[in-house]
């Protein structure tokens, strides 16, 4: 029942309007995503970090002692790829300081042979033609789900069209909703997204929770009202990472549900909520690394009571 | 269990940024709310409108049964208030085309001396010195929930302060929260808000639901995943009609949970929620003459299956 993800390992920078901020640390969609999902069970990575990535940094990784770390190459001679990015004021929107790609212009990282079983695939935001090739990877794939951003969107839209007929899912952001479709309201745009291929795509609103429409219905879901966030970033990664890591777990222990079906996914957004909601209480992934499954069920807990319905 | 508005009724222009506009369209916060709350049972009004108030209007305004009109005077030689608004492209920020306040600007009207065994009693919006006058003419009230807007925490501060340790709800948008007590953050905000007296806050946020911070508890409700947005006029106070009708109902049943306890106003936010997703379907209140308490029964279903977390 392996849970795989593709995607960045990268060393950030961050700045936030009221919590300081932090040079060199972890990041990167791979390493939120695994660690999150990694509340759940064994999630394998598959990225490159260049041979200037700090043995700390790979220390933290390793202390999820549910990540498997077989797919991440460590290039010689190549750079790690790096992020700084500052937090506005409203904590909502950020600006990019600065990106230096190292390993990410370079191939994309070779997958292997061990992890060509992987049934549950998140293609973490990349190049939609590099996500396509991941994908072929993986022959016994029973659920993928792809991330994108406004970047892919304005500059590989016929790659992204060809990626959304070849996966089950879609997360992206509600304002990359808007920009893809050119609809503004959150459901009709993810109506014509469906429309294009996958089954289900899952619309992040940030501090506003999500909007979920399948083929089979429709779901909303607030996010967990944290009381202070530090760090907004890996918010999207962690909550994908609860998500698939929720519905492998499901599999392995035989639920009836198939993953992709609406009811299982629903379940599963809510686990991405309560996870993602600890990834922003600290900057990188300290409070992760920190965190015990305990906690998780305890939020989940709380997290159910304060958004009931009846 | 008598359910008691005090608000405008007015004569509103709206344009909209797909859906065309409307001139000289039924308005007003007491409209909106006692035509929501009325699907829930009798509701009465005090406000006041000039000689201009068109029949049509007023025939409008009449057609919904368990509204109780005796309350709304009709002043001889002046002006019914008139807005006109503008909405932007993204239909969540607005434009204030123009104000004329007609009878706003004289006094408050009078309430009726059979009002004044009201119960349930909602403060829409206006100068909290108003607010709290009207408030004093309920003497047997037993639970008072007020409204506001940036313009009075901006102008009569002191009087929303005083307001503030008379009533057990505040009901007021997201921004406005962050305004009045300097705190993004939705949930922090509220609780400064709680310490100044009330027991229970709801921060409406639009689009994205809202954040309900009572002393018992905290939850979180998406608003219902509209796909057609018409014109959003009208949506705060028709949620909060929703509300307040559902706790008076419930009360005049004999539910044993006291009115303003977390678990009757959680329960009560999620109808508050359904009848303003169908408010703003239309101009005015054109949805809301042709709703049928079925048609909030069959949507309620719906909504509860759409927000459900297990």
């Amino acid at each position: 029942m392996s849970l795989i993800v593709t995607g960045t390992v990268g060393i950030d920078t961050v700045y936030t309007p009221h919590e300081g901020h932090r040079e060199g640390v972890l990041g990167g969609s791979c390493t939120y995503f695994a660690a999150a999902a990694s509340f759940y069970g064994p999630v394998r990575i598959v990225g490159a970090v260049g041979d200037d990535f700090p043995d700390e940094l790979r220390a933290t990784l390793d202390s999820f002692p549910e990540i498997d770390t077989a797919g991440l190459e460590v290039r010689v001679g190549s750079k790690t790829f790096r992020w700084g990015g500052k937090y506005a004021e409203n904590m909502d929107t950020r600006e990019t300081l600065f990106t230096e790609l190292g390993v990410l212009e370079e191939m994309p990282p070779k997958i292997p042979d061990a992890y060509r079983d992987s049934r549950f695939v998140f293609l973490a935001n990349t190049h939609p033609a590099v996500q396509l090739e991941m994908l072929a990877s993986f022959p016994e794939r029973s659920l993928v789900v792809a991330d994108t951003m406004d970047l892919w969107i304005d500059t590989a839209r016929e790659e992204l069209h060809e990626l959304l007929t070849r996966v089950d899912g879609l997360v992206l952001n509600f304002d990359e909703a808007e920009q893809f479709t050119g609809r503004r309201n959150t459901v009709s745009a993810a109506r014509r997204i469906l429309e294009l291929g996958p089954r289900f795509v899952v619309v992040k609103k940030g501090e506003h929770g999500c909007i979920f429409v399948h083929r089979d219905g429709i779901a909303a879901l607030p996010a967990y009202p944290a009381e202070r966030v530090v760090d907004p970033t890996g918010a999207g990664d962690s909550f994908a990472g609860g998500m698939m890591g929720f519905i492998a777990a499901e599999a392995a222990r035989g639920a009836q549900d198939e993953p992709a079906s609406f009811e299982t996914i629903r379940r599963a957004l809510a686990h991405g909520t309560v996870i993602a909601s600890f990834n922003i209480e600290s900057f990188s992934l300290d409070r992760l690394t920190t965190l015990t499954r305990e906690d998780v069920v305890e939020r989940y807990g709380e997290f159910i009571k304060m958004v009931r319905v009846d």
